[in-house]
């Protein structure tokens, strides 16, 4: 039994607000139990310079944390004038993800920016990051389409994507940690998956002694069986058919 | 009459959420109309190395903008590597505020940190920041006293704080401008002003003709009507007797 | 009376020496007793890229000290490798004020960039680059003038702009503070007006116990006998008539 | 069959060249075929403050790369002043795959910084950094040791570690990928293994397509033979029996 | 015969003025002909962190141009968010010149920092900043023997020290190059000499052709020629008997 | 007798190998003693923004060490996010160096760029680095010209250049000093010389007792000598008639 009551294969409660942003062209607010990110998408015509003339389009994501999302507070990046290497490495993660499920020639010439901003801390800031970045991923290109920035039957967004963290706290493997556990587990990894099942990325990282065949074998079943249901959730948030 | 329908001398709808954050030892999110800044209070035991051993505390704060908050995109200052003059102006300006209610000497030798992000820009986000964080800071200093952090009698602040944005447009004086009114003002003045109707700050600025000095007092008026309020407000939200 | 012996309503000895500078369009030492600044105008043709085809031109200002203008010595901001929050307000709050006494339609697509330097520091050292500023904007208009880089009966000026310090010291409001002064006063306030006596900047702070409304007028009033002062004394640098 | 003729699970030649350096206690030039990387590790007495006083020591790494290690140039980090994502986290992930071999209780309160410098570059340098860095890191412990700076007796390394990458061309698995096929990979893996056989890190990323469980299962166990292999040649290098 | 009516192996018009700055322990303002660089000492106790419980003092020394110091407009550094390498090594000369001369034990475990700041530009910026510095420097150590900061008859200053420009120029070895002449000759070189005529440095750098024995021999004649001088009118300022 | 027991006018063994990198256009490891220095030139069309329609090209050197270069570990500037002092100025010095013996006009539109990056340091490294970067700029002209990318018979190098430390110790001047002899020299001296036996540069520097011109003649001697010797092992390295 867990600290917050929960089986090792269930989920945090997930909450996702659509919309949540009057300003940008896609945004939710994304929950993972006291995890809360918000993530906006911006949608500009155009595309980096290295990318011109490809008829293609570029997504790329930004993640941050405000300094007191986590319990003590933290300086912010902007006062020391650089980006640490945990938020280079995250928004990275998340612009791969994103990437994953985008046909670029279908978004044309055209930039979409993610911002996934933790408002508050509580472990899986990336995971939750990945998965509410793709519902403004998908209100941005819906509203791209709208304004007939893209093709009206182009299928811009090939899949869905989805990310959990999995790891072993005292040898068992769970699903979704918080901060408490994330903290404890021996090994902890974060897998995104595509709607269809397949992997995007998997990260998997002992943070004690390393870990075996077997205990990753169960830890991907139990990032599959998240992922599974993110994505229901995600889809119900888009309101598309189950 | 307006274009959101308000009267010249009447704020916007204004919504305080005390203790948004369950990390922060004082929160607020506050609203403005469109414009909702999240303010939390840090609370941190001893003080910078140019105060220690005097006796007193320091009260400080961060401003900063998400990058959507606003209609079209701005790039992350973390990213550029530095910080730009508004946001050191609006940072600085803050402190200066809080600060003016502070008793240093009853707070003793503790650090607060206020930290105002705003997460989404509709005009009069220092103004909102500074309102929001006086909510904040008191949150946190009543956390202080009942962790015996800070001595059970001490009147740690001395007054409220609360703050406004006047302008003129089209020769006509008006309070609490959304981005709208104020991007056309001629004359932008941003005033604190303590519970007590005493001003803390009064910042005015031409942005196209030079005011006189009747225009002057009349978005004085103005400004001393709506902190007026907010002080009213502020009361109410801290369950204080009005 | 004061400890230079002025009265309370007195400026201190202002001396300006037009055209210091041998390289830059326009140049101005200005003296506020101890306190120099030089004052440089560069006028390029041509604008930054945002304000390009709009056949306007561009005023802006950067505000430095050298690192023992003050009586400490200061580390050098480019050693820092960033610029201080204080830095960015004032070298705004100089771009701002002479803006405001620019049609920058009559200046046309030129830029102009006034370097205030801080030579000496004893306090007014924001208002003495105004001021000075100023003598120097003058100077580089009338080389564009006679280099035929702005048309002959453009008025580029519209109106002359000066600048002073009032506060509050034990309670008496004083004109013109020095460093001395400066340190102690409870209000604190900078004031930027036009040759027509309109308001272009005010600035006042509560550095101790907030101010009411009675003693808020009573520095504006102080302000306007220094600023027009100033006035004459610009005027009579640049050889115009009084 | 492979452009270099080699087959899908045979790695590139692997040169390990101990005590490259004169200056650093540990040091080895790691050769993968063309990919060259010179990893030093220096021994310093005492641990960052953050560590200070718990007995344990400290074990680091920074990656780099020469700017001219690829084929074309890349300007300077140092020029640029600020490290790039990527740097910053390959530099972690060589921190995080030499701490899983090290009993820091063992190591006492001495710090190890690892500095892997990529002198030429054809594809791998993360997996050769970290396989290389194991033998720098070696050595300087065995220098610790005869310096009497740690117990005579004491089992620093717990293990040995390697890493190799994989990924699929063309829809089949290969094991150690040059420049030239890590660039057509459909996914890409870096996989860090113990002596023992168990993971230390896993990252799996879809270059193109998402990857399945299979696809998956295929790499580890490619990943897995070239770890094996990796780890006898650093016995080999070690004067370690078999 | 030069543009400026001057001999080959003339000097430029010197001024110095001495105690130029009222904040600083010494100061002169130095111009040779239209280039004028204010030099301002500043004594400290204590040394830096490294030097600590030597017993010895420490001299250093930055330089840098206002942006309107030149015909045309520089950036500021401070802006720029770095200095330039043409800065950093103009620094590092000044501080080796200066400490040539000092005792830094007979200094004691005092700093003093030489700030050299160009207000005007017209070639041998950097000569006749060590020249103005060393009187700068002088004024400070006199200033801590009045201020018993250091013992009365120590010997702090070992000798006076001085420099100049010289460079070929059409063929011909010339003293002293205004800009005009500096951008013009084809060597181009920086004499560091003490009073006794014994060379502190000496940097001298092929702009167009490589320079034989017999011109180096030349340049170096008319540099202590100058220097001479230098040393002279340095006496005559500081009030010294020739 | 010296410490390595070379005679005072001997060099080091001085080691070249050309061709080292398999990705630059041209490269050499040259090695003075225990000093290594990896040299790369990059060939590239085109020229800076500055310097485009005029016909000439660019030769710029950029010189960097290894953290553990040398014998006490040295934080790297990537991480620090400023290029000290040092690197800046051996940089300028390397480019200046090698731009002496380029005919601009004969490269034509093209950059060439230097990178000598320190593997190894016991001395001399800027001087190593100068005399190995000619023979990676000899190689990637001589690339250049096999890929047409310079005209077939321009003669774009105009000599060889190479360069080598002379100073003082205990009295004795010495040629090519490693770091050991280094630290004690009273005087320190880079010199460079063209194979013509000119004079590039000469950078003498008192780091104790100022020096005569008497040693500075014996130091030039020895200089001479030196990179003699030098300019032959360069003309064999590059396969050229003595």
């Amino acid at each position: 039994m867990r600290a917050d009551g929960r089986a090792v294969d269930q989920l945090r409660e997930i909450t996702i607000t659509r919309g949540w942003s009057k300003q940008a062209e896609g945004s939710a607010l994304i929950e993972f139990g006291n995890t809360k990110v918000l993530c906006t998408a911006s949608f500009t015509e155009g595309v980096p310079r290295w990318l011109k003339g490809q008829g293609a389009g570029w997504v790329t994501a930004e993640y941050a944390m405000l300094p007191r999302a986590t319990n003590t507070r933290n300086g912010r990046e902007s006062v020391k004038g650089k980006i640490g290497g945990r938020t280079h490495e995250i928004s990275r993660l998340i612009g791969r993800s994103l990437r994953a499920v985008i046909d670029t020639k279908a978004l044309g010439e055209n930039t979409i920016v993610l911002d996934c901003d933790v408002l508050q801390a509580d472990g899986g800031t990336r995971t939750a990051a990945i998965t509410g970045a793709y519902i403004a991923l998908a209100e941005a290109i819906e509203w791209a389409r709208e304004n007939k920035l893209v093709r009206k039957n182009a299928t811009v967004l090939t899949d869905s994507v989805a990310a959990i963290s999995v790891g072993i706290i005292d040898g068992t493997p769970m699903l979704d940690l918080p901060y408490e556990e994330d903290v404890r587990a021996e090994t902890d990894m974060n897998v995104v998956v595509t709607g269809a099942g397949d992997f995007v990325e998997v990260q998997g990282t002992a943070e004690g002694a390393a870990f075996n065949r077997a205990e990753l074998d169960s830890l991907l079943d139990l990032a599959l069986l998240g992922t599974t249901e993110l994505g229901s959730i995600q889809r119900a948030t888009l309101g598309q058919d189950a």
